[in-house]
């Protein structure tokens, strides 16, 4: 068999999450040790690195740097949100891009996004089918949502979730501290898909978490849930609420825009203000209860809490990008790397390949059946299939008492 | 020498931290060996749990859930903050407390808290010595806030100080994943002291953190802020802030309060909304500015972050409640346990003891020297501070993947 050679480019899009830099790694490792792949380019800020030819050797990396790329949260390479046209409509970029797989010889393309990065590698990879230029082409799936079509999970998702179980659970033991009881509102990442906020829910395999749980697959009706947070607070004297950012009212309108609209909330300079959901939630439960409200949005930590990153997650993510590299000198192309979880009650879980275009644009979200009757929390079969993705320690390093993430050098690649 | 013989009551008040259990840990840890201690109780709810006769003997809980308070976040035996009369004024809660000592035979007491526990310690104390009621009273030093008067710095503080370094350390680095600049605003715990906003800083040692940071030690202006903010951004592309939460201007007025009054921010029920102080800087931020600007409120995650302890913290927490059971024993009361930091490069802290009267309502703060010329940034000599306190990760037991605190049964003490 004829080996097909040729240098490579690895990229990163759209929002990063706690192991997007482990698929990273992966990829990299394994690139660097196969004779087929002849140099391992990063693109820097993705796609839009390729356009603008910036690009940087990872030869020139130290080694220990790229091994702490396993546990660095944000993207090392720099990420981006450049959307590509139809070639049909507009062929200048994907001609600037053959144009510069020409250049340095690029016969891999490995791009490590979302739904969004996977339309731009199947359109990338359709157009160098078009033109006649052979060059193989893999998706590196990473999304905190979880929300990719055609996989059991995306990495990403199992340290996010680790990290919101905890916080719920040590945020609920601290508010049972006092006598005098509250009600915690927990605003998590989603906007159309619940998987983070269901992931609080995992908190109550320790004993300590969320009363109430509401996802946006579901309508959300303030008086519904003002009432559940009155009855779990009238029986417990307490009640921790997550809420996915995302939910919506029956008329599909945004529970977050309620503070703008209804409340002539503006800010100091007479703008409509946001607000936040939370703080929504918080008005509508003071209001109706008086009961002491605080809301607290995870915002970005959530994201990049690599501090608390999930083993099972950390392995994957490296996998995944190891996978896609095996599978490209092996002669596949046009594929995303998906996870497939083996039968049975010990979790496994292994890569398989799916079309790109299975995946370009799709969106997973939880299923109506793990959501309970009420639509105020998730069911067993919920917990049963997000524990396992939570679970184990990876290795560490510290300095100086914080992470020591990977720092890179990104020398610009001479010709 | 006589032994002074007889019971002890541990109780936790005020606001709960990582390791204001380990404080615990070690205060009943050592108790239980000494000979002259014959019962260790809790008290539920501190001083109150006293005062209603609710109090639970540790000789019935597990070993290894006793071990597990080391990592605890929260008030395992239950907070409160209950502040005591003068007994000048009103002795009823004093005989109360006198009443129940002899009830149980009470030898020993030790408050585990803040300047106001330690306000109850003191109280107690000379009430006792005047009621000629032989009894020893130790505290034990807790707060998050690090603004104890007579000892280098709290229990706690060093392990909220890490949880924030940290966080910030991977937002900034998340923040720098797109070309397209932000400015990101922390809003971190911190009335009159800012100790807390200023561990912010502590992420610049690996290489990501805070462009500016604010204390309420200093008068904070809008517009030197704003200025501040421009100035950072034009050069670095972006701009990452840590501010306390009680800055305030020249006036005294809180800066948190600007966004109500000179706003007209009603909330759905037309009440005047606190906003919180990052939301009402990242107002005047975009108004100014336009720049992308996002606002992130640390909350009571940074209280509880027991999964970001500082083994040094641990460490020291355990030691001041051994330190604190120890003195008693030795012949110690109607003082504090503190820490004293030794002399040169080598971090190394002992336990001194210091009178109550010392600590009580006395409050201390952040150095005026230890913030720059223009009031935007901590100095060197605050770092060589606060550093060796985040040092080190403790041991820590996950089931599941989630960290797995202490259980106590707190079956109520018969009589």
């Amino acid at each position: 068999m004829e080996v097909f050679k040729g240098a490579c480019i690895v990229g990163q899009s759209g929002g990063p999450t706690a192991v997007i830099n482990a698929s990273i790694c992966g990829a990299v490792a394994t690139a660097r040790s196969h004779p087929a792949i002849t140099r391992v380019f990063g693109a820097i800020n993705g796609i839009e690195g390729i356009l603008n030819d910036r690009l940087f050797d990872f030869a020139a990396e130290d080694e220990r740097e790229i091994g702490l790329l396993t546990n660095t949260p944000s993207a090392a390479l720099g990420s981006c949100r450049y959307k590509l046209k139809d070639s049909e409509t507009d062929e200048k970029d994907y001609r600037r891009i053959l144009e510069i797989f020409k250049k340095y010889d690029i016969r891999y393309f490995f791009y490590n996004g979302g739904n969004d990065s996977m339309d731009t590698c199947n359109k990338v990879s359709k157009y160098m089918q078009k033109a006649g230029y052979a060059c193989r082409i893999i998706g590196i799936p990473k999304t905190l949502d979880n929300d990719l079509a055609a996989t059991d999970h995306c990495p990403g998702y199992g340290s996010a979730a680790k990290y919101i179980a905890t916080s719920v659970c040590e945020v609920s033991l601290d508010s049972k501290a006092y006598k005098t009881g509250s009600v915690i509102i927990f605003e998590i990442m989603g906007r159309n898909a619940g998987w983070l906020a269901a992931a609080a829910a995992l908190a109550n395999v320790a004993g300590e978490g969320p009363d109430l749980v509401y996802l946006p697959e579901r309508p959300f009706s303030i008086d519904a849930f003002v009432e559940d947070v009155k009855s779990v607070y009238e029986r417990k004297g307490n009640c921790i609420v997550a809420v996915s950012e995302g939910v919506r009212d029956a008329d599909g309108r945004f529970i977050s825009e309620y503070g703008s609209s209804l409340a002539n909330s503006k800010d100091a300079f007479g703008h409509s203000q946001m607000g936040g959901l939370a703080s929504t939630l918080v008005s509508f439960v003071k209001e109706a209860t008086g009961y002491k409200t605080r809301g607290i949005e995870l915002s970005l930590l959530q994201r990049c809490a690599a501090h608390s990153a999930s083993k099972t997650d950390v392995v994957e993510a490296y996998m995944a990008g190891a996978a896609a590299v095996a599978n490209a000198v092996a002669g596949a192309s046009d594929r995303m790397v998906a996870f497939k979880r083996a039968p049975g009650d010990v979790y496994k879980c292994d890569t398989v390949l799916v079309p790109l275009s299975d995946v370009a644009n799709a969106e997973s979200v939880v299923p109506d059946k793990w959501i309970n009757e009420r639509g105020n929390n998730v069911t067993q079969d919920f917990i049963d299939y997000a524990l396992p993705l939570i679970a184990g320690e990876p290795d560490r390093v510290y300095e100086n008492g914080l992470p020591r993430f990977a720092r890179l050098k990104k020398t610009p690649v001479k010709e």
